[in-house]
């Protein structure tokens, strides 16, 4: 069975951050119930991305809320608020990503909650904390981004290059996954309910926190090669390079080891250890060069034999054609209430070797609420 | 007290991915044991970055591994394998990063710490899975970053651009930790132990699952702007500007509100919605053209009051002089036994409003092996 089976999450949370660790706890076997206002429900439904738009509704929607259900309740209307309330009594779990003081004027606030669920495992993200004066600021993923040095890392020397996926709302997600996981396993020695509070600002800092300590150390800020960049920490031959019929990614390796392999000389007077991370651009350069003249297949070829850390770069198209990738099995086929069905990802963690895969697409807004409300009245 | 006091996890695991799922369970208060073999110990201890040397080695240890004990074993050597054995006897949690095989050549595999600790939950990171023609090539961030598709979605359209930190060792990681977590939580009520598997290949694939979603549906590669890309899958504004003195962050925002406040009339024309996705090159380079005009600030005082998605672009440096950065106490000191000190960051989740810190440094190797064989005996 799926680890967390028979555990009810009540859900209160719309967008990315949220929704994305209601997912995770679904996808290990909970029962989450996402609370939505009618009519309109989560904003994530019409947050269109590419203007895709699946079954009426966006690919963000529905690749975020597969295996949820949906009940819908005006919280500011008493009778809607009452029915609530009988779900957070019974819920394991309870999440949010209001900004701070909303889920307190809305009166379903940890406080409230513990007082009629003691156990209750409460999480919520903000943007900025709750405390400070940026805690009344949109929490969105480019402006966190931007706001917490991310954007120096990655791209060549020059402006800022953000990393071009929602990245912190995924990892606000994964760290409030973790802190109400942790907050379960308590639980169920001592019998505590708790508050599990994460913020995008920490996430975004938290995920530069290798690069940080050493910014702690020396006071310098991140150097970008100037081309074919890939970790600003890291020496050459560290990064993606262009190749007569595409491109190649390397890794770590000796530059004299790569001078002989791939018969460059220019790379022969780089004997020194040093070298590679002091010279790195002018290395680089040598190796952007050189690696133009002959094919991917062709360097790989001699390169994998001689265990360098090297690669194919690959799109979706090419990813999936590989053996490699098919045997894993990362696609899933789902289906919604309405019989629509589509493709998505699934959860990349496995139990006791089974893969933790369920046929539930997303809901349609209030798909489930009159068989909770039954639920509810037995 | 944290939610995992109590819990003793047995940590074999090197490098980045593993250690830092040993270090969020060391953060939630699990004690954790890093098993080391003699004299060189994990080799990430001399994985420079930048040639950062603090306290004779790499910033990266240091940053990863704070908050741990380490025991110095050689897996090869019966005495210390019987050592090895009363440690995992004991442990809630044993986690490994080797590459498939090799844990069953050790005769430290899932199935043989089961034997004798039927409750034991068993954690492992691999590089591409344990099936498949990929299961014994490198586990390495860049090569999986460029094996998956990533590199396209970051950086402006032309060719692949990585993201600039080990993202993919991190996701790892982190679902390690999830996995782990979710059948603590099982263990709890079942009394049963666990084996969760997770690979570098899938984390990286998981992080891409929204924008999947979407090339399931249309089957269309992403398509980043020319310029100011931050995400392949949304219109214009979203991206980051130059202004005259700096950059500017700007996510969402109707253009022709744009054209108003930024009294921007080539703007105007772009009335429709949809535009805003299908000419959002043209848009932005009008946009990018613009902003250079004036300073940040100056822009930011009009978008912000208009309640426009906007933000400065910092780096560490201008980062930790705001308020609203030091409100959240992101910093902690840490000790290691020989009395060296160094700053790094600390967990992002708070539980209760507490932070988890703790003034515990990395540790030097084998610095921990008498005390824990004094243990054994006892």
């Amino acid at each position: 069975m799926k680890p967390l089976e028979d555990y009810l999450v009540v859900d209160f949370s719309q967008f990315l951050s949220g929704p994305s660790a209601g997912l995770r706890l679904a996808d290990l076997g909970a029962r989450v119930i996402k609370i939505e206002r009618p009519e309109t429900g989560d904003i994530c439904r019409h947050l269109y991305t590419s203007n895709v738009i699946m079954n009426g509704e966006s690919s963000v929607f529905h690749a975020i809320n597969r295996n949820k259900e949906s009940f819908t309740a005006d919280l500011k209307n008493e009778a809607d608020r009452q029915q609530v309330w009988e779900l957070v009594k019974k819920a394991d779990v309870v999440m949010h990503n209001y900004r701070p003081g909303v889920m307190e004027r809305l009166g379903f606030d940890y406080e409230s909650i513990k007082a009629v669920n003691p156990e209750v495992v409460y999480g919520e993200i903000s943007g900025y904390g709750d405390v400070g004066p940026w805690k009344d600021k949109p929490g969105q993923d480019l402006l966190l981004q931007s706001l917490t040095g991310l954007t120096w890392l990655s791209g060549n020397d020059g402006g800022p290059v953000p990393m071009g996926l929602s990245i912190i709302d995924m990892l606000a997600g994964t760290h409030l996954a973790q802190g109400i996981l942790a907050c379960l396993v308590r639980r169920s020695v001592k019998g505590e309910g708790a508050l599990v509070q994460v913020s995008m600002l920490e996430s975004a800092y938290d995920l530069q926190f290798e690069a940080v300590t050493t910014y702690y150390y020396d006071g310098l800020l991140p150097q970008r090669t100037e081309k074919n960049n890939a970790h600003a920490y890291l020496g050459a031959p560290y990064g993606i390079y262009k190749t007569a019929d595409g491109y190649m990614a390397l890794a770590m390796g000796s530059i004299p080891q790569l001078a002989q392999l791939l018969k460059c000389n220019a790379l022969l007077p780089y004997t020194e250890v040093a070298q590679a991370f002091h010279q790195r651009d002018e290395i680089k350069a040598i190796l952007a060069d050189h690696l133009q003249s002959d094919t991917t297949e062709s360097w790989l070829s001699v390169l994998q034999p001689a265990d360098i850390w090297c690669a194919e770069v690959f799109n979706w198209d090419t990813l999936m054609q590989q053996d490699g990738f098919k045997a894993l099995n990362m696609v899933q086929e789902v289906q919604m209430q309405d019989g629509y069905q589509y493709q998505t990802t699934r959860c990349p963690i496995r139990i006791d070797g089974e893969l933790l895969t369920s046929a539930k697409g997303s809901p349609a807004l209030g798909q489930d609420t009159d068989k909770i409300l039954q639920e509810i009245k037995n």
